[in-house]
């Protein structure tokens, strides 16, 4: 079992359990079982935005503050375009190679996502990790496009939402659903002409909406230049202040998708299912049978 | 019940329907078993790529010229960046208004998504239904970032993914995950200078790649004026002919979402299940519980 040397802070352990469970290793649950209840004291941050609105400069510089500060910080990056990930090719990743000294800093690329889509399992275990292992803050990037960003502020404690100036129509139509998600909007590459414009146009939105125990500020940023980025670190402070730790929500979503996983393992066999469809070609009918005799007088909601 | 008007070509009738099914109103389901034994007759297109790239006014190229070949032609837009899709502004869908008059287009965006994240199972269903109404050619569009575009490619008989010169670091991101579910690769915007460094780095990347019983063919084009469409069609058409129809994976899909959509419905209550994690705050043990009492001796996969 590793979850003991992780526990006492050893690196390589910490490393190692996740990939462990990234992997799906037989037995990661077994450790994951005495991770979680060591976990709970962790502010978990989302942020998420538009590829290219510059989240991975912006993380970087919210680890400094938080740094600066005696803290100590991890980060879980599920985005696929972002440097911190897997996906990217090596030369993004020496922006990144700063914090690779720090002993108060552990960065994780998840590359893996939900076989149903969205955040997987494993990125928000990965985050639990960093929790138990005494990291104080733990950033979780995603790119702002479909799910994701929903999940993202279902398991954050404080959610940010990252734009910029001038993306145009695109950002225009995303903003629609990312109001509710937000606890701070940031407008980063401030010092673009437009950047007051789109500010103005986000004050507006929000003034519209009825958010009523929480109204989410805007934080101009240069995130290359580290502009604006002690406001922004101050504006989490005042919303994780403000409200409990959602380690409920997290313990949640991973409780959901392991049944998912379980299920997909278990039940839905490529094979057959395809086979009986291709007889009568009705995936109602079919899963309303799986499901009666999967639930076959068991009263399941107690 | 509506599907016999549907199945008729009334497209009021179509709209409700697919209203109906979007909305998940009691009894779409038997809606929608008359449907599918109606389908497998239309060419499913997917359209996928970065916001930006141009995907919508593609799309419309598209649809152009299948109507001089005299199909009907059907469009699914789940992009929520796409101007077919409700997300977006008014303005946006103006550029679209062009086939509003056109008896043999019809065009339908669906906002909500997956629940548990990835491509809602109501948008393929929406497909089907256009299927079986007598649609030739079908164009799903989605955006391209994480797993909306694998899903698009299991359920699309000719998968295209739209790239644009010099998105940069970002799309080359994105590119290592897309090599497997391109059928067909467009590079839009081929007037720009980087364009051809652009097609060439895909080709390499192609080169380096193991694809056997098809090569993805590149096709350059200017959507804004129509430049390249009449190749990109000729190359769907190509793989049109070559490949099998995907109706069942499209049924599998439907039978897969419509599980978890009944999992998610009749087991998996928000409020117990907090509850109980927080009582003793161990997802894993919770879910082999629930799931052994729901597959207590029953042999599922047969």
């Amino acid at each position: 079992m590793l979850y003991q040397k992780v526990l006492n802070g050893d690196k390589r352990s910490l490393a190692r359990l996740m990939r462990f469970v990234d992997d799906r290793i037989d037995g990661y649950e077994k450790e994951m079982k005495e991770i979680l209840p060591k976990c709970g004291k962790a502010h978990f941050i989302g942020i998420t935005g538009s590829p290219g609105a510059g989240k991975s400069t912006l993380t970087n510089e919210i680890i400094k503050h938080y740094r600066n500060l005696g803290k100590k910080v991890g980060v879980v990056a599920i985005d696929p375009t972002s440097p911190f990930s897997e996906g990217a090719i090596l030369g993004d990743r020496i922006r990144m190679a700063e914090h690779s000294q720090d002993e108060g800093v552990f960065i994780r690329s998840v590359a893996t996502r939900g076989h149903l889509g969205g955040l997987s399992s494993s990125a928000i275990e990965i985050a639990m990790i960093l929790d138990a292992a005494g990291y104080d803050v733990i950033i979780i990037e995603t790119v702002g496009v479909g799910q994701d960003e929903v999940e993202i502020s279902t398991v954050s404690d404080t959610c940010i939402v990252v734009t910029v100036p001038g993306l145009g129509d695109d950002i225009q139509a995303i903003k629609a659903g990312i109001l509710e998600i937000a606890d701070i909007f940031v407008v980063n590459k401030a010092d673009k002409d437009e950047a007051h414009r789109t500010a103005r146009d986000l004050e507006m939105m929000l003034e519209l909406s009825q958010k009523k125990d929480w109204t989410p500020p805007i934080v101009k940023t240069v995130a290359t230049r580290g502009e604006g980025v002690a406001e922004l670190v101050e504006k989490i402070e005042s919303h994780r202040i403000k409200f409990n730790s959602k380690h409920s929500e997290r313990l949640f979503f991973i409780a959901k998708q392991y049944l998912i996983e379980k299920i997909e393992k278990n039940i839905f066999s490529y094979e057959k299912i395809i086979a009986k469809l291709n007889l009568n070609g009705d995936p109602y009918s079919l899963v309303e049978e799986m499901f009666n005799s999967l639930t076959n007088g068991i009263n399941i909601r107690d």
